[in-house]
C-alpha cells in the first residue's frame, strides 16, 4: 500500500486500470449467470461478488472521497459488496452471499461501467489535489482486483467441483502430457547470518504487511529445488501417512479424522487410478506434477515424512530474492492446473502453486497498519494463519514479488497450495 | 393416488398434462437465472430444481417403465433430481440442491421439452397394455406438479426475502386497499355424533393418505366463520404474546427463544408502523388481510391468547365436506398474498392460507401405503407433523378438495399457512 | 391431578408420602457421591437432581403456598431444581445439571429432611383451610415422585453406560436363564365400536392428560399376546433391517444414518454373540427376553417387517380395561430388566417395557390443563411426542392405571421402552 | 526434556517425587468427590481425572517399561487415563472425562498409592541398567505433575464457576485490600543486538521446546515495569472497548460479538459495580490487582487501546533472563489471584498471570522431538496457539525459568492470562 510515484504516471496507470478491469469481466466469459452466483462454503464467495467487491473497492476509497459529485450507482451496495471493513460500515454477511441474485450478473456489469467510468474521469484530474493519494490508491485498488482475480479461480474451481456433473470451465487440448515422476529433489544450501527482509517499496508496489525492511538472524538451512508433487504425495497416500497420527501436527490430525480426509482436495480414487477435478474437467492424475490443494495441515505431514520440513518465511524469501518472477502461469501456459514440477534449482518459486511456509502471519518488527479503514486491508488478519509465498499458476506475475506476503488458516484446501521442502543445514 | 377412470379420458388429460406443464415453465418467466437457482434454507428448493423434478417425475414413474426405447435426456437426472425415493436409488443430498449452477436454466427446459414430448407419445398410445396405470400415474404426476407449483411460490418468496433489496417477484398495482380490521369472527356450530371422513375416489383423484373412508366420532364443537386476520396477530404482539410462555407449547417457547421470534416470518417492524415482505415487493401490513406464514406453534399459542384452540382435521372436514372450492386463489386474484379475511360464514375455508389444525400427521385407520417407489410418496413422512386443511392463495383450486391434507412440522413458517380457531361445543 | 377424597385419608396419605420418599433416598443407596452428579445427556438428570426436584415440588406447592412461616431451605434451589414451571420462575438450564456439584449429596438429602418434616407438619394440619387442596397435591407430588424414580433407573443406566468400565449399579444373581424364544405370539381380536376412554377419577388419583372420559370409535383391530422379543429384533437386524430404508419412517431412516443405528441402545456385538448392557452389568443377551430400549422410530420398522403395525392408545386402552395392573415389576423381581416376553395371552400389558403407540400426545376432546404454574405439569408438552402406555419393569405398580399416559419423543431410546404388534382386523 | 545429571541424585530425586506427588493430592482436600468430577468444558479436565493421569504417566513411561514384573494397576486405565499420546495407543474422548464416575476418587487415590509404592522401589534401583533414562524421566513427571498441579487450580475455577452457588475452594481472610489504583507504568528500554535465547539444559531440567540455544536479532524495544491492571482493563471497558472492532485482530471481533463478551472471565456487573469470582469466592473488583482472565484476543485489543502491543517472546526472554523466579506465587502468598500489579521494575515477570506474547508457539530452528509416545508431548501442539510466558500465582516457582514455554489458543480465558505492555523502541 506504498507506492514510489514517478512524475507522470497517470496514463500508464489508466491503460493497467482498465486493462485489469477487463480482464476480471473477461476472465466470467465462459460463466453461466447461475454459475456466477455460486457460494459453497462460506470461504467461496460468487463470481458475481467479486465483481461488484472490486467495483466497490474504487467506489467507496476514491470516488466518494475524491469525486466531485458522485451518484454512487446504487444505495445499498455499500453495504452488500462491503467485504470486511468495519471503518466503512456493517456488512451483509459474508456466508450468504450466494443468496444475492439480486444484483444479476448485468446489474454489476452496469455497476462496473459505472465504477470504471467515474474512475477514468478521476484519474485524468492531473491536478486534483489529492493527486498522489489517488493515484495510490488506485495503485492498491488494482493489485487488489489481481488478487481477487485470483481468488475467482480457487472459489470457482470449489464451487463448480461440487457439483457431480463435473463441469468445466474451459476446455484445454493435451491437458497434461502423462510423465511417470519428476526428476529428483536437489537441496541448494544457504549459510547462517544476518539477512535484511521485506520491502519498502522503493521500487514499485508493496502491500503494508511486507514493510519495513528489517534484519532476521537465520540459521544455515537448504532448500529444495522444486516443489513437491503428486508421485510423492501418492507415495505417502500409499504408505498409510493419511492415517498415521505422528507424522500430524495435533490440530491436523483432528481435521484429518473429523474430515475423513485420505488424500488431497480434488482427488478421486477410481478402482486402480487417479483422477484429479480441474477447471478443464475431470483429468488423469499425473505422477509428475507438481502437488496442489494441499492444506497446511498436509503439507507439514508430508515434508516430515519426507523427513524434511517447511521453510520459515525468512528462509524463503532469502531463497528468492534474486530470482525473477518466472514460472508457470495462467497467462503463459494457458493453464489453470500447476502443471510438472521441474527440475531447474529453485524453479517455480513463482507460479505452479503457492507454497506453505512454518511462519505465522505476524507483523514485521516496526509495523504500523494505514490509517481509517484502509487499514483493515492487512494488519487485523495477523492471527491464526500461516504465511503461503511465491505465487500460484493462477496468479498475475505483475502482481507477485519475492517479499510478497500470501496468507490462509492451516487447514485451508482450496487454493492453489502446496509445497517446497526444507531443512537444517550443517552448522560448520 | 387412486383415480375413477371415465371410459375415454386420454384427450382431456394430454391437455391438463400440458396445460398444467406450460403453467410451471410460465411462473419463472418474471425471474432471472440466478433467481432459479437460489436455496436459502435446505427445505426451500431452487424454482429450476422443481422444474426438472417434476420431469423427473413423469421420466421415471411413466416414460422408463412404459415408453419402448425411451432413451433418458442425462443419465446423471435420475441422481439429481430424485428428491427422496430411495426405491430410486440415492439422492443428491437436499440442502445442496442450490450448488447446481449445472444443468442451467436453458438446459432443464430442453429436459422438460424431451420429457413433455415422450409423455406426449406414450399418452397417445391407448392401447398400451399398462394404458390404466399409465392414466393413473400420470394423473398422479399433475397433482405432483400443483403441489410443486404451489412449492415454487412459498420457495421463491422465502429466497428472494434473504436479500436486503427486497426484489419483487411481479409487481402488482394497487396490492392490499387499507381496511382497519375484518368483521368480527362469528361461530358455526357442529354437534356431536359419529362422523365418515376421508375419501376414496368415487369421484375423481385422491392421494392415498386421504383413503380409507372411515368413521370418527366428534364431539360437539364450533368453528370460526373465518382466519385469524393480522389485526388478531397484532394485538397478540401488542399484549406481549411473543415473551409470555404461558400461551405456548413447551417446544414452540424454546423456538421463540432459540430463533427469538417477535412477529410473524416477512413482518418488519420500522418504527411505528408495519411492513410485510410479499412477492409484490415491501408493503404496509393490512390489518384486515388473513394473517399468513405462521408456525403451528404461533397458530396454537394465538389460539389460546383468543381463548380457543386448532380444530381436529376432523372437525375441519366435517365443516368443509358441503362447501365447494372457493376462495382467495392467485388464479382469480391475481395476488400472491391472501387478501382480506372474509367475513361470509365459513369463508375462504379453500384459498387464503392453509390452516393449522392440531391433528398429528398420521395413516386412517386401514390405510395402506402404494407398493414400490411410489409408496413413498405420502406414507413415510407420517410422523412428526401437523396436518394443514383447506389451501392457499397459491394453490390451484383444482388440486383441492375437503379431504386434502397438507403437512409440515409444527415450527415451518415459510408455507402460505395460518389458522382458524375452534372450540369446544355445548355439550347438551 | 384429580383425587376423589375419601373422608379420613391423612394417615394413609402421609404413610405413603414418607413411603415414597424414603425409597427414592434408598434407590441411591449403591451409588457413590459422583454417580448421582453425573449427566450423559441434556435429557437424563443426575440421581442427585431428582432428589432435589423431588423435594422442591412439595417445597414449592404446598410449603411455600400452605405451610405458615415455611422457610425455604435455601434461597437459591427454587431456581436450581425447578424443571420446567415458568409459572414459578425461571430455570437453571437443563443440560448443565450435571455441572453442579453443590449442593452435594448430603446437602440435598438435608434439604430431603428438611422438606419432609415440614411436610409431616403439614399434612397433620387437618383443620388447614386449604386441607382439599393441600391433599391432592400431596397426592400429586407423590405421583411425581413415583414418576422421578422411574426416571432415576432410566437416567442412571445411560450415564454408566457411558463409562467403558461398565459399571453394576447393582449386582443380580443368574439374571437372566438362557431360554433360545419366547413363544409364539397370539393375536386377541377386537371388533369395531364405539368405546369410551379417558379417566375421571372417580376411583382415585389420575393425572389430567387421562381426562375426560370420552368417545372413539375404532375399526376391528387385533393385538398380539406379548411384547416383541430379542429373537424377533435379532432377525430383524439379520435380515437388514437397519440398514433398508423402505422399512423406516423418513424421519426415523434419517436418524438411523445419521447416528449409525445398528441395533438397540446398549446391545453390544462381539464377534459372534451379544451382549447387553444392564444395570446389573453386562450380560449375554437372552432372545426370549422382552425387546427393549428402542426408539419409536425403530418400533415402527421391526413392527412394519413383521407385517404389522403400532396400536392406536385407544386400542391399547380397550385391551387394557379389564386387566390387573401385574407384569415384570421391579418390586416383584429385583430384576432391572424386563425379563422374558410370556406367552400368556395379554401378559405383560403392564410391566416389562413402555410400549409405544402410533398415537400423538394430543389432549384428549375437552381437556382442560389445570390453572397455574401447575398446569404446566403435562398439556404444554402435548406436540411432537408419542403416546406409550402400560409401564416398565422399573415402574411402581401403583403409579399404573390403564388409561396412564407415558409420552416421549420418537427417537428417544434410554427409556425402557419396547412394543407390542397390532393390526387391523376383518371388516366384518 | 532434558537434564544434565549430578552424579548422585535418587534420593532428592525421590523426595520431591513423594513431596509433589503428595501436593497433588492434598490440593484435593478442600473438595467433596462431586467437584472432582466437574468437566464444564472440553478443555477443563476433572480434578480426579488430573490425579489419574498424573499416576499414568509414571506407569506409563516408567513402570511398565523399566519395573520388571510391574502389575498394571487396572488393565483399563491405559485407555481411560491416556490424554493424547497415539503412540501409547487410543484415547478415551477428552470432552467426556465428566462422565467417569468410576473409578471413584477413593479408587484413584488407592491407583496413585500402587503407582507411588512401585515408583519408589524403582527409583531405589541405582544399578537399573536404565538408570539415566529412569531419572530423566522421572523428572520429566514430576515436572508434568507440577502443570498439572497448575491446571487442577484453572480448571476448579472454571468448573465452580459455572454454579450459580458460587463456591468457594477455600476461604481466605481479607482477600483483597482495596487500593485504587496500581502505579504507573514506567518502560525498561532494551537496544538492538543480537540475542541468544532458549535452554539446553546444562543446568538443569527443561522441555524440549526450549531447547536448542539459538540466536535472534531483535529491533530496540521497551518492556512495561507491570503487567496490566484491572483500572485499565475498566478503563478500556467504558470508553466502548469491547464494542469497537477497530482494536481487534479480526478473529477476535468475531468471538467478541460470537460469544457476547463484554469483559473479562469471572468479571460480574453489579448495578454500579463490579464482582469477581475467584477460588475464595465472590469478592469485590480491585482495580489495583493484576487483570487476569484475558484471551490473546482481549489483551492484544487493550495494548493497541493503550498504544502498545504484546511482547515478543524473545523481548520477553531477554528482559528476564537475569531474573530470579519471583513475584506473586500461592505458596508465598496463600491467594489462589494474582495480586496487586506491583510498580517495581520489571516486577512480577513470573507470579501473578501468564503473559501473552504475540509470538506463535513454534519450533526454535533445530528443534527435535524426542523418540516414541514421550515425543507427542509438545511438538505436535506447535500450531494456532500462542505463547505465554512467565508463570502464574498458582504456579510452582520451581517449575519455572526465563526460557519456560506455555502456550494456549488465542481465544482462551479460563487460564490465569493477562498481558505485559511492549512498544517499538527509538532506532538510534
Amino acid at each position: 500500500m506504498t507506492t514510489s510515484l514517478p512524475p507522470d504516471i497517470s496514463q500508464s496507470l489508466l491503460q493497467r486500470f482498465n486493462s485489469v478491469r477487463q480482464r476480471s469481466v473477461d476472465y466470467c466469459a465462459p460463466l453461466h449467470p447461475e454459475d456466477c452466483n455460486l457460494q459453497a462454503m462460506p470461504e467461496t464467495s460468487p463470481a458475481k461478488w467479486h465483481l461488484a467487491h472490486t467495483a466497490w473497492f474504487f467506489e467507496t476509497f476514491l470516488l466518494k472521497p475524491y469525486l466531485r459529485n458522485y451518484q454512487p450507482f446504487h444505495d445499498r451496495f455499500e453495504y452488500l459488496f462491503n467485504s470486511y471493513y468495519n471503518g466503512v460500515g456493517s456488512q451483509y454477511p459474508r456466508a450468504q452471499r450466494g443468496l444475492l441474485s439480486r444484483p444479476t450478473l448485468d446489474e454489476v456489469l452496469h455497476y462496473r461501467l459505472h465504477v470504471d467510468q467515474s474512475m477514468t474521469t478521476l484519474l485524468s484530474q492531473v491536478d486534483h489535489p489529492a493527486r498522489q493519494d489517488i493515484i495510490r490508491r488506485t495503485e492498491l485498488g488494482v493489485h487488489h482486483e489481481y488478487q481477487h482475480q485470483e481468488l475467482f479461480f480457487t472459489d470457482i474451481k470449489y464451487n463448480l467441483a461440487c457439483n457431480p456433473l463435473a463441469p468445466q470451465y474451459r476446455h484445454h487440448e493435451g491437458l497434461m502430457p502423462s510423465v511417470e515422476s519428476a526428476d529428483a529433489i536437489r537441496w541448494e544450501t544457504f549459510s547462517a547470518g544476518l539477512i535484511s527482509m521485506g520491502n519498502d517499496a522503493h521500487n514499485g508496489f508493496v502491500f503494508d504487511n511486507e514493510t519495513p525492511v528489517h534484519k532476521r538472524f537465520l540459521a544455515p538451512f537448504e532448500l529444495a529445488s522444486r516443489p513437491v508433487c503428486n508421485a510423492e504425495v501418492l507415495a505417502f497416500i500409499h504408505d498409510g501417512g493419511y492415517r498415521t497420527p505422528s507424522l500430524w501436527l495435533a490440530d491436523g490430525w483432528a481435521k484429518v479424522q473429523q474430515e475423513q480426509w485420505q488424500h488431497p482436495l480434488y482427488w478421486q480414487q477410481h478402482d486402480d487410478h487417479w483422477k484429479v477435478f480441474t477447471l478443464h474437467g475431470l483429468a488423469p492424475l499425473n505422477p509428475a506434477d507438481t502437488a496442489v490443494h494441499l492444506s497446511a495441515y498436509e503439507a507439514d505431514a508430508i515434508a516430515r515424512w519426507l523427513g524434511a520440513r517447511l521453510p520459515d518465511e525468512a528462509e524463503w524469501e532469502l531463497a528468492a530474492q534474486s530470482l525473477p518472477v518466472q514460472g508457470h502461469f495462467l497467462s503463459g501456459t494457458g493453464l489453470l492446473q500447476p502443471g510438472r514440477a521441474d527440475a531447474t534449482p529453485l524453479s517455480q518459486m513463482f507460479g505452479s502453486v503457492w507454497e506453505w511456509t512454518a511462519s505465522s502471519y505476524a507483523p514485521y518488527p516496526g509495523y504500523r497498519a494505514a490509517a481509517g479503514a484502509l487499514g483493515e486491508y492487512n494488519g487485523k488478519f495477523m492471527c491464526n494463519q500461516l504465511v503461503l509465498r511465491g505465487g500460484s499458476c493462477v496468479s498475475d506475475p505483475e502482481q507477485l514479488r519475492p517479499s510478497y506476503r500470501n496468507f490462509f488458516y492451516p487447514p485451508d484446501r482450496w487454493q492453489f497450495s502446496g509445497l517446497r521442502l526444507a531443512r537444517d543445514g550443517d552448522s560448520i
